[in-house]
């Protein structure tokens, strides 16, 4: 699978294609955003955003900022156990979301419509990192739990970084890891009975 | 304390002052709006405003549509002890933002960038509800519990609402306060060493 998205020296045409892809992933949502959609609103054949993107999910990957594969840092958080994942876990989105002029803050608050900015955020969260994660672990009702988990970051990202609530805005990442974590750890080890 | 926003036969002009407090607090944040600029919007005099609503805490406890006066439901909520706190919030926001046609999910949709629907949103949960509670709970670090419970409360409506996420979108209200009163109940427990 080829992922040449990070490859210095490549035309304009790059940029064009991730422009459009910011655009189609917030107005269509990750399901209705397509590769084809994305070549035409980027005006270039849909061939050359698999040559520099490799398929969607990579596509995704790149407009969000995300430092690394899915793939790669799943089984990253899971190396220590399942022990201290949740805090592992909320350090992870926090330090994404905390760069300096990350795209994805920018993305969030630049969309137009709250719908739009929420769709974002959540596809972020849940598909790219809690489904994964529930999937790899082999929890019961994986969707529920990181649709949960999903919910808790989804609402520290607005406190944090939209509405900007204190102590919550300034808080130091590690510090508000800590208080996250046992929660997010929670939704993904409690016992789910109905 | 004069409420009687609630009246029967009050007349046109206590509508334009909701629509015109519904967009101070929708652009201004609660903190932001006051009774002065909502009845210069609303082509009226502050001593109207006054009349119909009282104050600002009541105004916009109309705005968002609150059943009942936070004053009133924090003591029910605890009349049952610190037990089971958790779930009973969640399942009296859900049940206020279930409410077909309900004017604060309409509101939270219906405002026209991103930040405006956090700050309501935001606004809606932590001050009317939450730091009232946390107060009157007498713990430490009121303001940060607060944030925290309000984070989940602000994601948990994201996802139920705004992007509609499954399982969260569509599950049974007391279900899904289910799942969150516990979050919410440690928010409002644990020590905090730091």
């Amino acid at each position: 699978m080829a992922r040449t998205g990070r490859r210095a020296g490549s035309s304009g045409a790059r940029e064009q294609i991730l422009s459009a892809a910011r655009q189609q992933f917030a107005s269509q949502g990750y399901d209705g955003a397509s590769i084809r959609a994305i070549a035409a609103a980027a005006n270039v054949d849909p061939a050359l955003v698999r040559h520099y993107f490799g398929n969607k999910e990579h596509l995704f990957i790149q407009v969000v900022g995300l430092p690394a594969d899915p793939a790669d840092f799943v089984p990253q958080l899971l190396a220590q156990g399942v022990d201290g994942l949740g805090v592992r876990l909320a350090s992870l989105f926090l330090e994404v979301w905390d760069r300096p002029d990350g795209p994805f803050v920018a993305l969030l608050r630049s969309v137009t419509t709250n719908d739009q900015a929420a769709t974002m955020l959540r596809e972020f969260v849940t598909r790219v990192v809690l489904e994964p994660l529930a999937a790899t672990l082999e929890l019961d009702q994986p969707q529920l739990r990181a649709a949960l988990a999903g919910s808790q970051l989804v609402g520290l990202a607005m406190m944090r970084y939209v509405v900007k609530v204190e102590p919550i805005g300034s808080m130091p990442r590690d510090e508000l890891a800590r208080f996250v974590g046992p929660v997010l750890q929670d939704y993904f080890s409690r016992p789910i009975d109905s």
